[in-house]
C-alpha cells in the first residue's frame, strides 16, 4: 500500500475541496481558513519499530513524533500552534518508558510553542500519531507547488546519513523557515521538507507539470561526507529544500546551499544523465 | 494503562495552560483561540478488533471513526468543521478493504460538514486515529465541569445494549447540542456524550468537586428493553448528558429524559444506595 496513492484517492474522491478549506490533501499540511486567520493542519504517525528503532530511549521516540510534525509546519514557513497526540502502547508495556515519551513528545511540542493540547491513549503495537496545527504565514503557507523555470533549488543543512542519528535529534527549521520567507518574500515560490529523500521530495515540487530539476551533484552538501547516492535518497533529513527567484539568505545558523536549478520539462530530477525522482523512502512502509 | 491517568500526568506536567489555550486535555476536545474566534481540537483512535470487531464492513468501521469523533464535538455544543485521519492498517490488508473504509469515512464527514482534509497511512496493526477540528459555540465550549447542585440531569435518546447495533449505526448529536445549547442557553451548564457508560460518564460530570448525581433508575431509558445495569454500564451510547438548570427542550426526532438530579455532595453517582461512579468501559484496553 502506497501512501501518496491511497491519500490521492482520499483527495479525488473528494472532488471539490469545501469552502473553507484553502489547502486540501497532499501538500504537507492542509490550511483552513477560521475567521481572518489561515489556519495550517496535518497528521503524522511515527510506527516504533518501523520509523524508530525500538531500543531508541523512549526521550528520542517522543522528541521524533513531535519534530517530524514539526518540520511539514516549517515546510509551509508556519507558526507552530499546538499538538494533539495519539498513542496506540502495548498494554504490557512499562509505564515509566511510556511516561518518558510522553515527557518528551511534551517537552519538544513546548520548545516549539506548540503544546499539547489533547491525546489519546489504546492499546496497539506502538504508533504515535500527532496532529499539528499552525498559523499560516501571512502572505499565506508556502506550498510544494509553485515553482518557475529559472528559479534555483536550495536546501537547507546538510543531507544524507540520517540513520547515523539525525533522524533522532535533527531540529525542525521553523525559524529558519521564517527567515527565508522574510528575505525572499514573494520570490520564495516553493518549499518542501526532505524527509523520503531528496529524489522523491524534489520531485513533489514538480506536481505542477512542465518543469525538471537539474541538480548540481558537486554542491550538494554530504552529511558526513557521505555518497552522493545516500544524500540523494537517503531521506529523514528534515531539511528545507525551497525553489527560489534569487539567492537564497544568509542564514547565522544554518548554511543554505544552491544545488540546482528549476527548468522547462516534464517531472524528471535530474542528476547528470539520470533520473532520481524515484529515489527515497517508499511510504506505506 | 489507564486513559485518563496518563492524559492527566501529561495535563499536570503542562502545568500551566499556556495562552490561547482556553481548554487544555481532560475535557472532550481542547478549545484554543485563534484570533477573534474559538476552535475545538480533539483526537480520538478506534482500534480494529477492539472497539470495533474486525468482521465488521469496513464501511461502518470507517463510519464509526469520525462518528465517535463528531460526538465529542456534540458534547460541546460545537460546530464540525474539518477531520483529518491517520491509519495504521496491516501491510498485507486488502486495498479494496481499506478505500471502503477511507470512501465510508469521507462519507460521514462530509455529510456532517467536517471533510478530510489530510490524512498519513503506514503499515501497522489496524488503528484509525481521527482528529477533528471544530467551532465553538458562540458564547464559548459546553463543558464537563460546570454543574450546580439543583441541576437536572438530562439525556438524549436511550442507554444500553448499544453493542447489538447501535454502536456501528449511531447518529453523533451535533444538531441535538445546537438545539438544546439555543433552548437553554446559559443556563446548560455542563455536558459530556456517554460513551464509556452512564455511571462513568456522570462522574466526570462532577470533577468540579463538591458534588453528587442522583439517578432516577425508573426513568432512564433502556434501549431495547436492556437491563439497568446494561443502560448504565454498557458504553458505547454516544448520547447526550447534561446538567440544565430547567427541563429540557423537546426536540422533534429525538427524545430527552430528565434521569437525575445534581446535589451538594462529594462526587458518587447514586442509584439507590449504589455509587455507580465506576460504572463503564475502562480505558486504555
Amino acid at each position: 500500500m502506497h501512501e501518496f496513492d491511497l491519500i490521492r484517492e482520499i483527495c479525488q474522491l473528494q472532488g471539490t475541496i469545501p469552502g473553507g478549506v484553502l489547502i486540501g490533501p497532499g501538500d504537507d499540511l492542509a490550511e483552513i481558513r477560521v475567521g481572518e486567520r489561515n489556519l495550517l493542519l496535518g497528521v503524522d504517525q511515527l510506527v516504533i519499530g518501523r520509523h524508530v528503532e525500538l531500543s531508541a530511549s523512549p526521550e528520542l521516540i517522543g522528541r521524533k513524533a513531535i519534530a517530524r510534525c514539526l518540520s511539514d509546519v516549517a515546510a509551509m514557513a508556519g507558526q507552530p500552534i499546538a499538538t494533539l497526540v495519539a498513542a496506540a502502547l502495548p498494554q504490557d508495556c512499562d509505564d515509566a518508558w511510556a511516561m518518558a515519551i510522553f515527557e518528551a513528545a511534551r517537552n519538544t511540542a513546548e520548545e516549539f510553542g506548540a503544546p499539547i493540547i489533547g491525546g489519546d491513549i489504546a492499546a496497539g503495537e506502538g504508533v504515535l500519531s500527532v496532529t499539528v496545527v499552525a498559523a499560516s504565514p501571512l502572505g499565506g503557507a508556502v506550498r510544494r507547488v509553485g515553482a518557475r523555470a529559472g528559479d534555483l533549488l536550495c536546501v537547507t543543512g546538510e543531507l544524507g546519513d540520517a540513520q547515523s542519528g539525525h533522524h533522532l535529534h535533527f531540529t525542525p527549521r521553523i525559524v529558519e523557515a521564517e527567515a527565508i520567507l522574510a528575505a525572499a518574500g514573494s520570490r520564495l515560490h516553493a518549499m518542501i521538507d526532505v524527509s523520503d529523500g531528496l529524489g522523491r521530495d524534489a520531485a513533489h515540487l514538480l506536481e505542477g507539470g512542465g518543469l525538471d530539476i537539474e541538480l548540481d551533484a558537486v554542491a550538494i552538501p554530504r552529511r558526513n561526507n557521505c555518497a552522493l547516492a545516500q544524500a540523494v535518497s537517503g531521506g529523514e533529513d528534515y531539511e528545507l529544500l525551497f525553489a527560489c527567484e534569487e539567492p537564497p539568505p544568509e542564514l547565522s545558523d544554518c548554511p543554505v546551499t544552491v544545488i540546482g536549478r528549476i527548468a522547462n520539462g516534464s517531472g524528471k530530477v535530474m542528476l547528470g544523465q539520470s533520473d532520481v525522482s524515484d529515489c527515497g523512502w517508499e511510504h506505506g512502509r
